[in-house]
């Protein structure tokens, strides 16, 4: 058996591994595969309808809050939000907090002015800064609610009169949080919701419609928003995953369920590395990820030795981003317990 | 049994379906499903590659043009490729032949100025219009090589000293074409290549990084060349897909043993039509598309008829596009010659 720490794409539940692989075969008994069927029939409109009322239902959001499912993932939000929001005489407020936060800033500078209010870089980017001011005047302020590869999660919502954007790719879904706060929310499917080809959207509607710029048809939210994310051929297959993955996730209790499990998951993997002489996480204590857990094993025997127990033992995906180096251990909702106890037990009897 | 004559997303290989099937459970006997797994691992890398350079081989492309992978389908490509090509006080030369080609213009518009140099408008683009002179000062000449809701099809390729650009979205890798003679082709891949989510792009490196806007990283095709189409995390399943289906199609003879088959289906279907009174092909003789057969029923009965008749066989997505209604039978290369005789009998036993 295998245990996927994959930071993402990564591991889903198997039932959606094996419900996804029936309907590629024959989807809901009609004798088509999922890939052969048309988007604009009824029977991929219940897919999407379907999508789109469980995040709803999951997220808790209000009916100023429409649900998007779109092409691309984050890296396509990190210019498609500032095309939006932002005009070129403009300064929008970004943190900068990682990898993924200083790309979202190049693309929104593309398009205007960005103002950055705070950073981690200083000791790369291994805790969340505090305690910094965001300009009353600008656009919006965007954060990385949970920066993948560096294992930092921001577990406070800023409190800021701005519009809050928020990349929440690596942790949507994970915990409760009031979603409704946010002006816009996106992430990339291959984590939480689904698989990778997908993207989910939270717009709130009266942000829009407020830059001088003319926006092509598949760049404008709006014009999404009024297809119901059928402005052209969705990635089908991408979002019947998710659906399936919601489906899971309701299962398990929804957001408060899978929080409870998370929170677990993450406390027994930090208290097996503290404990175990050797290895290092490095992060801040008070913003470790509970979704992916960065750390060192300075020795080269000891880890050596760990890399080939993992190997031995099936563990696949404890490489660090390349970026980085060392190791991470990516903990998403569909990763089991019973995985990040078996992952304990290595460490601990190495 | 199904039929299935989908517009797209549209029928694919039964052997494709089975694997792909397969490895959503268990990829390439690693005991992960395909939804899992790293794209920047080895495994996935493999795909890539050569799902890349199996493109390269049945378009036989040379050295100049590049074959990526990106997401979201040809609508994203109609505001990306003037994006790229085309700076605010240039000219575009478009032909139009129908609503994609007219979206495409749409598109243009937001970056440049667009002249059309012919159009089938006037008879609600039954035809191809032939006999146009091309501006020699246009940017780019951009055409769309077959018009899968109208039902023509581009058999000639248009003779200028302009870079060619098409939109080959529904007859892609249908016919033998010299691809070379293009600068950029883009096909949405859910139809002769794949799963929906993917999209084709081929192009000739020395027309880029010639505009004076600046381009979001991923909207950049240069930054897609070298990154290998793993700029971001790529639709890792569509992709597989596509290498899956492209697999199959070299079986098949590649593009010279598919195009026969093509024609013979093609063949088949128009001469039924033909001989059957009261059925009406709506498209000029000439510019007849290989992929979608359009046709109207005039009588009621009749129509009523043949759409119990195909209700009743399992004949599905021969409804003709919501903006131009009757009917359309989809021929693309994973339509069995089976299929075509079973549609063919039907029709001449009404």
């Amino acid at each position: 058996m295998k245990h996927n720490f994959n930071a993402g794409p990564s591991v889903l539940p198997k039932e959606v591994f094996e419900e996804a692989s029936q309907a590629v075969l024959n989807f809901r008994d009609t004798g088509l595969s999922i890939l052969e069927i048309g988007h604009r029939t009824p029977l991929f409109q219940s897919v999407m309808d379907e999508t789109i009322s469980l995040t709803n239902e999951l997220m808790h959001l209000d009916s100023d809050h429409f649900v998007l499912f779109l092409h691309g993932g984050a890296t396509t939000q990190f210019f498609q939000v500032p095309m939006n929001l932002l005009d070129e005489n403009e300064t929008a407020a970004y943190l900068d907090c990682g990898v993924w936060g200083t790309k979202a800033i190049k693309e929104a500078r593309v398009f205007g002015e960005v103002t950055i209010v705070a950073s981690s870089k200083d000791k790369n980017y291994s805790y969340i800064p505090k305690g910094y001011r965001i300009a009353a005047d600008a656009k919006f302020f965007h954060y990385t609610s949970n920066n993948t590869i560096e294992g930092t999660e921001m577990f406070e919502i800023p409190i800021t009169n701005l519009p809050l954007v928020a990349d929440m790719s690596s942790d949507i879904l994970s915990r409760e949080m009031d979603f409704n706060r946010f002006a816009l929310i996106y992430a990339g499917a291959q984590k939480n919701i689904g698989a990778a080809g997908a993207n989910l959207v939270v717009v709130r509607r009266d942000i829009l419609g407020k830059v001088n710029r003319r926006l092509p048809g598949m760049m404008d939210y709006r014009q999404h928003i009024e297809a119901g994310s059928m402005l052209n051929t969705p990635p089908v297959f991408s979002i019947y995953v998710c659906l399936l993955t919601l489906r899971w996730l309701k299962k398990q209790g929804g957001v408060p369920g899978i929080e409870k499990l998370n929170k677990a998951k993450a406390d027994l993997l930090y208290k097996t590395l503290d404990s175990r002489e050797g290895f290092e996480p490095t992060v801040a204590r008070e913003d470790r990820s509970r979704m992916n857990v960065v750390f060192r094993i300075p020795e080269a025997r000891l880890e050596k030795k760990f890399i080939d127990a993992c190997e031995e033992q099936g563990m696949v995906g404890v490489k660090g981003h390349r970026s980085v180096g060392g190791f991470r251990i990516s903990l998403y909702n569909a990763v089991a317990m019973e995985s990040v106890k078996a992952i304990s037990s290595l460490i601990n009897d190495l």
